[in-house]
């Protein structure tokens, strides 16, 4: 264990607590206080820590993502799916009932638009009404003009994300893939929206006069 | 002032502590307990409340923010710039100082790709070397390789936020539009990829198999 942890950079605490919590497969036992460790576990705590440290999974919510990777039952898009239902997303307090009716029939224009299908009640779908509902009770509801270059640029990335975990060796990594992608994917697009924000900002107004009211005013 | 309340929907309390601290302008003294508020009082407590409740800024930095916007000498584009500096963005620790290298020459090959220019040691680079540099210290530094398509991505959704805002009448409402735009951006954009994430793996992983293990294993 000392090898493995060693290996791995994980703490030997740390490995005991989840091969007691069933996220860490037991070792091959070759004496009364030895194991044998394998490639197999250093794969599967690399996965385990970035379920819970990138990803801040809870540890129910990792096993439920193990479990269902070893199933010889489901498909890889369901263990996808298992996992992005435990990543963090914004959760605004739920507005009235006529903000969440227009936050709905907005978000079902999209799917149709894009031809995307969604699952009522999952966690991303919860997150888009609320944000939506909070807009328009908050008088913003015409951002939603904008709304379809959103999806589409989140396609355009949700592409490249799915075709770089797809290539990648085995359905382990592809899990852990889809968590960093995702949540170290999310920082990157906000910050890099900010940088091009500020570049075309530079372009759109004037950089040199001072700040121009328009006569409407 | 009760009517300047019940228009704005800002409590009387807050409105008071706005005009201590500067952030509302003072209404025309039309008696020694009787002030005079009009739709510039109106518009201004519209903008301090985003800025302060949607965009989280400091009453500190909402001052800087208020104070470029009221000068003569700046440009809208430096107003905006100084809004920008104050939205929350993803700042992990540090990482050591080849990370940090590596995150440097990538991030600056990704701007000359763009023909982009960044300020050194804005939040926004900050947050973009954290990330990147964090990435790289824990092994996932070819994520890299779709870094190009994010940046895309993010200019199509900032040409969009930016012509968006530039369409709003006047300098207060084009200074609320980018804390709006950004920060409910921010989180529709985030839902929006996992939304497509998920539509994208029903194609490309076979959704009524098991995980299936390469030969590579």
């Amino acid at each position: 264990m000392a090898e493995l942890s060693g290996e791995s950079g994980v703490p030997v605490a740390t490995i005991k607590y989840y091969l007691r919590e069933g996220l860490l497969h037991p070792g091959e036992r070759t004496s009364p206080n030895q194991a044998r460790y394998d490639g197999t576990h250093i794969q599967r705590l690399r996965l385990v820590r970035a379920l819970l440290d990138i990803g801040g999974l809870s540890v129910a919510t990792a096993k439920d993502v193990l479990a269902a990777l070893d199933s010889s039952e489901v498909s890889l898009h369901h263990v996808l799916g298992v996992t992005q239902y435990g990543l963090p997303l914004a959760n605004p307090e739920q507005a009235d009932e006529e903000a969440r009716a227009w936050a709905w029939a907005t978000l079902e224009k999209l799917m149709d638009e894009r031809d995307w299908e969604c699952e009522e009640g999952s966690p991303v779908v919860e997150s888009l009404i609320g944000v939506l509902a909070t807009m328009y009770a908050l008088g913003y509801a015409d951002f939603v003009s904008v709304l379809g270059r959103y999806a589409e640029a989140a396609e355009n990335v949700a592409e490249v994300d799915v075709r770089y975990i797809a290539d990648l060796p085995n359905p382990e990594s592809i899990v852990e893939g889809m968590v960093v992608g995702t949540l170290f994917g999310d920082a990157l697009l906000v910050a890099l929206r900010r940088l091009a924000q500020a570049n075309v900002s530079a372009t759109v107004f004037d950089t040199d006069g001072k700040v121009s009211r328009r006569e409407a005013e």
